[in-house]
């Protein structure tokens, strides 16, 4: 049997050049989407529902959901919560809710590949339990990064190069589709032993700097903090493990 | 007065949200038209003009020219020409002609920029005569990698991350869309003391050698063959140093 093929797409707007048939699509948005949902989901909150447009949340209403709105880097206006992780964290307002999430880019992935087959959340802080439960899966891979509004970034690239060589080193395979794998693989190689030295220079990160939220990266940043898939069934990202 | 930045953007899918104006666009698609581009001018070509569609080619008729095609690796039938460069190498029949060049990547590339500014044409071929050229214009750098049909590639990657890693070198500057210029540097410093080993693995080095191509590869990832930087006025690439 041949073994189960693992691919990096850097960019939304590269996934239909990318997309392939019967693959589990792990949506990554390190700052700060994905890294909120497991949060979220590890500490108590029942669901999560992503939605693109900031006028959907409206359709969730009632005491059974919590808002959350982000733009740019902040808090939209008129939501009390946003996309820092630290915010769901034994939080007692939000335990047993369902959030209802929008962001600049995570949730915008998210909605490029939900009608694709299976999908779930990857971030630093689930990357372990992740892993282990994809090569049990034993189908194909496809790791779908967000970006900043489609520009490649460099904090989901090297998430993308870290779940990549765990599979690789479990066995999964690459395809003729092979280099963002090996770049993304490369830029992790020389990252992991300081990944914070190595963003400190990037992008995102200096938007969030500018916004006081060292915290919130040091803590997407983190391995393993989270014992959660998430995982897409109907509108709602689950706990699946 | 402050620095000229460089700037790489990995795929032509991704160039509108990338170009920026009043920059000097290099065109990159090592493997293998603008390699090609770079050896034509410096064995003796007059110009090269690249053109998107096949059928273009009938426009430029008669002995001044000589045509080539390549589509998936190949040289099209009915042209005698494609992009290798082994071609253009003192070649009596193409030396005092102009090529009329079209290629699966590399030409669109050149298409979806030719209207933003100043254009011209980067390899491993004219590196070092390139990155001095840059450096006395001081103007902004995209360096524009062509991939293989809008995917990202490793090699393409690695040429932005090596001539990026120069201009940086020489005084320029990273700006807020700086992640794609860490990333490819971060594999050209993995990859730079062995590019054809790191290349191995790589996608268009393994449909190239299925075709029996190994040897346009070894030249192609050779540095500085060609004293030319080919820049493009009107409708041609002409060597402008």
């Amino acid at each position: 049997m041949s073994q189960p093929v693992v691919r990096i797409c850097v960019s939304p707007i590269l996934y239909p050049l990318y997309k392939e048939e019967n693959s589990i699509t792990v949506v990554v948005d390190i700052l700060r989407a994905t890294s909120a949902i497991c949060t979220a989901l590890h500490h108590g909150m029942k669901g999560v529902i992503p939605i693109s447009k900031i006028e959907e949340a409206d359709v969730f209403a009632g005491d059974d959901y919590i808002h959350a709105a982000e733009r740019g880097g902040e808090i939209v206006g008129g939501f009390e919560y946003g996309n820092s992780p630290l915010s769901y964290i034994n939080n007692p307002e939000t335990i047993g809710k369902t959030l209802v999430l929008t962001t600049t880019n995570g949730t915008q992935a998210i909605e490029a590949a939900k009608n694709d087959g299976p999908l779930c959340i990857g971030s630093f802080n689930n990357i372990s339990f992740l892993s282990d439960w994809l090569s049990l899966q034993q189908k194909d891979v496809m790791i779908l990064c967000a970006g900043w509004k489609n520009r490649i970034n460099l904090e989901d690239t090297l998430f993308a190069g870290a779940l990549s060589h765990r599979l690789l080193n479990r066995g999964f395979d690459m395809d003729i589709d092979s280099d963002a794998v090996i770049m993304a693989g490369s830029v992790y190689q020389s990252a992991r032993d300081n990944l914070m030295e190595f963003l400190e220079k990037s992008s995102h990160r200096n938007r969030l700097k500018k916004l006081n939220l060292e915290e919130d990266v040091q803590y997407c940043m983190t391995k393993d903090t989270t014992a959660v898939v998430p995982f897409l069934q109907g509108n709602t990202l689950v706990n699946i493990i």
